[in-house]
C-alpha cells in the first residue's frame, strides 16, 4: 500500500442557498473520507452555496454567508486535503473557485478560467475569469485543479497544467444532465487524458435544481483513456478510489510555476485496500427515467412538498407522470385525480383507475360536467351564437386545472402537470388548464420517448402497471367528440424528429424538408412552434433531459415575425 | 449653409424578425432623409433584424435573411451615407455591427466592442467582441461610429476614437427604458462628450418588444455637454439636424489609423435651414404612462391583436390598466369585464361601470357566484370539513381568469392582467387567476406609483375618468368578507420602499431595517418575495419601467433555501 493516493470523490446533493445543509454535508464527507484514510476529498463546483445560484450572487449577504460557511468547513479540514467549490471575492470581482483546504487553512484558491455563457449557463453575468493556476506537489507528483468548463476547452487550462508537469487533474463539476451526456463527457475526458498524458478525476454534482438535474457519475480516467472508476448515477455517494502513484505518467517538470506542497497523512500502511470499482452504466431509458425521478423528487423536497397530485386522464402521459411521481415521492404520497367530462370515454376512467390501483396510489374522481355546463350557461349570452371552438375545449382543461389547484391550496399538495415536449413544442396544451401546476415532469420528453419510458417501466417492474390499452390507444385530448391528436398534428413519429431538428438543432425548414419530411408537415410544425412561445413562457419548470430544453436553455422572443422562406427545397 | 453636416436620426420602431417590415422602414427613411438633403442617416442598433433577437441568432436562416435584407437596403444607399445596425458574420463568429453604406456599397463595417451581459442583456451568449475601428473623414473632420454599450464604457472605444482625432461620434443604440433613464443617459453622454471633446449624436430605437420598451429620445450633444437636439419620446421620428462643422472641436489627427473618406453630396446651398430644435422632456408620471401605453400597444400589435379584454374590479389597478389599454388600442377596442361574487361590494361594480362609461369602453357583467357555488358543491366531499382558506379565495380569481380566457378564445381578444409590482413581489396574486392573461401591463409598477399614474391621467384628461372613490378607498382583493390588503401586507407606503431596496438594490434585510423600517415588516416582506418566485416564473410578460423588473432582468432560483441572518441590526 505504499505510494497510493486515496481519493474521495464526494458526489453530494447540495441545495442552492442552503448554506447550513451544504456545509453539514461537506463536513460529514470530510470526516468520513478521513476515517477511511483518504488523502484528498473533492466536492462539486460551488458546493458551499449550491449550483446554480443565479442572481443570488448579486446579494452581498449571500456572498458573505458563503465565506462564513467556508471558514467553518476549513476548521474541519485537517489530516486531509479538501477541495471545495466555492464563491470567492477579490476586490470587487467575483470568482467561481475551488478552495484547497488543509491544516485548517485555505492553502490556495483556484479561480475558474473558462466561464460558460451558453445554453443554460450565464456565468459571465456573474463571474470574472481566473487567469492563473498553481500546482500541488506530493511525493514528487503534481496535481492540478480546475473547474467544469475548464476541462472541456481544448488547449485550455488543462493543457497548460499538463505542460507544467501535472500528473493528475482533479476537476470539480456541476455538469447538467441530458440523455447520453455521460458518453459525451467520457469521450471528452478520455481525449483530454490521452492528449495531455494525465489521470483525470472528475467529480460531479448530483441532484435536481429547478429545471436541471445533475447526474453524478463522477469518475477516474487513466492517461490511457480508461475509465478506472465510475460513481453512481443520480445518487449521492462518497466514492473512494486508490490511485497507484507508480502508474501516473512521468513527465518533465516546469520550474516557472508556483508549486504548493501537500503534506499528506502518512498512515496508509494501516489501510485496507479498496476493492476495484464496478463500472456500471445505465441503459438509455433507465437513465432518463432516473433523471425524471430525481428531478421531481428534488423539486418537491427542496421546495417543501412531500405529496403531489396530478390529473389522471387514462392516457399515456399522465400514466408515466404518475409512475415517476410514485417513484420520486413514494406511492402513498401521490394522489391521482380523475376528472371526467362527457367527452371522456368510460375506458379512459377505467384505465386511470386501473393504473392507480396497480401502482398503489390513491385516486379520487371528480366529474367536471356540471361545472362545465354552468360556465356554458353563464357565457351563453356573451358568446352570441358563435360556433364551438377552443374556448369550450380549453374551458374543460381549465376547470380541471382549477380543481387540482384547489386541492393543492387546501392540502398543500404539489400539482404535477403531464404535458410532454411534443405538445409543449407545438402549443398543443391549455394555458391555465393542463399546463397549470408547480412542476412539469415530462415537459422535455418527446411523445415517442414517453412510450419508450413507459415500456421500460413496465418491463422493469415486470408487470403491466401502465395498462396495455394505454400504451396502444390513439392519443386524444378528449375535449370534443371523437377528437384525436392526429386531427391537428402530424403523427408523433413524424412530429418528434421535425421538432428535434427545429428546436434542438436550429435547422431551417428547408433543411428539414430535405431530410425527406413532407413540406406541409414541416411548415405547419415550425409555425406552431413559433406562435406558441407565449404559452411556454408561462409554463411551470420541468426536468431538462435533452440537449436543448424549453426555458433558460432556449430564449426566444414572443413578438417575433420571422418566417423562414423556402430556399432550394 | 456652407459647412453644415445635415444628419438624420431615424428613430424607427422595428419588430424582431420582421425583415420585410424593418427593411421597408429603413429604405423609406433613407429616401426621406435624402429628399431633405441629409448627408448621413443613422438607424438604431440591429435595425435590420430587430432588437433583441435572442436565440433566433442561432438560426443560420435568420442570419442569412439579415444579410439578404442588408444587401437590398444597400442598393438604396446612394447620394447619402446610411449607418445601419445589423448582424454580421465573419468566419464562424457573429457580431453586432454597424454597416456604413454609400454608393450602393458596404464601405465599412464596425463591430460592437463592449458587449453587455447583465440585467436584461445576454450579448456574450451570441456575439463576439469587435477589436478595432476606422474613422470616416469628410472635409477635414473625422467621424467615429460605435454601438450602445460602447458609449457607456469609460476609457472604452470612444476614448480611442477621440484620441485618433474624431470630432463627432455617431452612436447607434437599442437602450431599454426605465423611469428616469433619459437623465442617466444624458449625464453619461455629457460627460463623455466633454471628456473626449467630441459631439455625440445618439440614435435610439423606439417601440415595445416583449418586456422591453425603447423610448427613442435620440439626441445631439455638443462637446461642451449641451443637448442641442432631442427627438420625441416613445414615438417614431426622423429627426433632422444641421451640425455646423465650424463648431466641431479641432484636434490633432492620429496618422496610425485607417481613414475612410466619405463623399458627401454637395447640394447644401439649395437647402432650407432646419429651425433649431425644441427640447422637451416629459414629466415623470407622463413618461412612465407613455412607456406603458407604447409597451402595451406594441405587444398587442406585434402579436396580431387589435382588441383587449380585462377584468374591472372597481379597484385602482384595473382602472389604470383600462385607461392604458384605451390609450394604447383605442377605446373601441377595449372590453371591461365585471365579474362580481358575493364578496364584492355593490360599490365595486358601480365604480367599474362608472370608469368604463367615462372612459368610453364597452363593459359586460358576468356574475361568478353560481359557478363558484357549483365548484364548492363539487369539491365539498373532498375538502373533508377543512376550514375556508386560500383554496376558496383563489378559486374565485381562477373562475374570473377562465371567463376572460374563454372570451379571449372565442373572440381573439388579448387578455390584459392587472397585477402591480408590489403584489407580484410578495406573491399577493393568484396564479391562473388574476395572473392569467397575455400581457401584464403594470407588472413592474409599484402600487404607490399606480396611484400617481392614475392621478396624472385624471389631471391630463382634466376629468375624473378614474372615479375619486377608486383613488381613495382601501385596496382589497374582495375574495372573502371584509378583506383588506393591509390584513396581509404592510401598508404600501412601507412595502414599496422595502421591495425596492430588496429587489432592485439587493440590500440585505439588516441593511433595510437600518433604514428605519420595522424588523417584522422587512422580514415578512423578504420571505414573501423569496417564496413566491414560482408564481412570478409563470406570469405573463409586462413592461419594464424600473431599473430591475421581474423576468429576464432578475434570474432567481425557485428552489432556494437562502435565509438571511440578521447581522448587526
Amino acid at each position: 500500500m505504499k505510494n497510493i493516493l486515496r481519493l474521495s470523490m464526494a458526489q453530494i446533493n447540495t441545495c442552492v442557498g442552503d448554506f447550513a445543509g451544504n456545509a453539514c454535508k461537506i463536513i460529514n464527507a470530510i470526516e468520513q473520507a478521513k476515517a477511511q484514510g483518504s488523502h484528498i476529498v473533492c466536492f462539486p463546483e460551488l458546493a458551499v452555496c449550491g449550483y446554480p445560484p443565479e442572481d443570488l450572487l448579486f446579494k452581498n449577504s449571500f456572498v458573505q454567508e458563503n465565506t462564513r460557511r467556508l471558514n467553518q468547513i476549513k476548521e474541519k479540514a485537517y489530516g486531509i486535503i479538501a477541495i471545495v467549490g466555492t464563491i470567492s471575492r477579490q476586490k470587487r470581482l467575483l470568482f467561481n473557485s475551488a478552495a484547497i483546504l488543509a491544516d485548517k487553512k485555505i492553502i490556495d484558491i483556484y479561480h475558474k478560467i473558462h466561464l460558460p455563457n451558453y445554453g443554460v449557463f450565464d456565468e459571465k453575468r456573474y463571474f470574472s475569469s481566473g487567469e492563473k493556476f498553481n500546482l500541488y506537489e506530493f511525493r514528487g507528483f503534481r496535481v492540478g485543479v480546475n473547474i467544469c468548463e475548464d476541462i472541456w476547452v481544448e488547449d485550455g487550462v488543462i493543457n497548460s497544467q499538463a505542460k507544467a508537469g501535472a500528473n493528475l487533474i482533479l476537476t470539480i463539476n456541476a455538469s447538467p444532465y441530458h440523455a447520453g451526456k455521460i458518453n459525451l463527457r467520457q469521450k471528452m475526458l478520455k481525449a483530454q487524458a490521452k492528449k495531455n498524458k494525465v489521470f483525470i478525476a472528475y467529480i460531479n454534482l448530483v441532484g435536481g435544481q429547478d429545471e436541471l438535474v445533475f447526474d453524478g457519475q463522477s469518475m477516474l480516467i487513466s492517461d490511457k483513456g480508461k475509465v478506472l472508476s465510475l460513481a453512481s448515477a443520480f445518487k449521492e455517494e462518497l466514492k473512494i478510489i486508490d490511485i497507484d502513484l507508480e502508474k501516473l505518467p512521468q513527465k518533465p517538470k516546469s520550474r516557472k510555476l508556483k508549486i504548493i506542497s501537500l503534506c499528506l497523512p502518512e498512515e496508509e500502511n494501516t489501510l485496507q485496500p479498496i476493492p476495484p470499482a464496478r463500472i456500471k452504466k445505465l441503459e438509455a431509458a433507465e437513465e432518463v427515467f432516473s433523471a425524471l425521478v430525481l428531478g421531481t423528487r428534488d423539486y418537491a423536497l427542496k421546495n417543501g412538498f412531500s405529496e403531489a397530485i396530478l390529473g389522471l386522464s387514462g392516457g399515456i402521459d399522465s400514466s408515466l407522470v404518475a409512475v415517476i411521481a410514485a417513484s420520486a415521492l413514494g406511492k402513498d404520497n401521490v394522489i391521482g385525480a380523475i376528472l371526467p367530462s362527457k367527452f371522456n370515454s368510460p375506458n379512459s376512467s377505467d384505465d386511470a383507475i386501473s393504473l392507480a390501483n396497480s401502482l398503489g396510489i390513491k385516486h379520487i374522481t371528480i366529474p367536471i360536467q356540471e361545472i362545465f355546463e354552468k360556465y356554458l350557461n353563464t357565457l351563453n349570452p356573451h358568446f352570441s351564437g358563435q360556433p364551438w371552438n377552443t374556448a369550450e375545449e380549453n374551458l374543460q382543461a381549465r376547470i380541471r386545472g382549477n380543481i387540482l389547484m384547489a386541492l393543492s391550496n387546501k392540502f398543500g399538495w404539489l400539482v404535477l402537470t403531464t404535458g410532454n415536449k411534443s405538445e409543449m413544442g407545438v402549443g398543443y396544451a391549455t394555458l391555465y388548464g393542463d399546463m397549470a401546476g408547480g412542476f412539469a415532469v415530462i415537459k422535455d420528453v418527446p411523445k415517442t420517448l414517453v412510450y419508450k419510458l413507459s415500456e421500460f417501466y413496465n418491463r422493469r417492474e415486470n408487470k403491466e402497471i401502465i395498462p396495455r390499452r394505454v400504451l396502444e390507444k390513439a392519443p386524444t385530448a378528449e375535449l370534443r367528440e371523437n377528437q384525436k391528436d392526429s386531427d391537428s398534428l402530424p403523427e408523433y413519429g413524424t412530429l418528434d424528429p421535425i421538432l428535434k431538428y427545429y428546436i434542438e438543432e436550429d435547422l431551417s425548414v428547408s433543411q428539414i424538408i430535405k431530410k425527406s419530411f413532407k413540406q406541409e408537415d414541416v411548415l405547419k410544425t415550425a409555425r406552431m412552434v413559433d406562435t406558441s412561445e407565449y404559452k411556454r413562457r408561462q409554463s411551470p419548470p420541468g426536468v431538462k433531459i435533452t440537449p436543448r430544453a424549453f426555458g433558460r436553455d432556449r430564449r426566444m422572443p414572443i413578438a417575433n415575425r420571422f418566417k423562414e422562406v423556402l430556399n432550394n427545397v
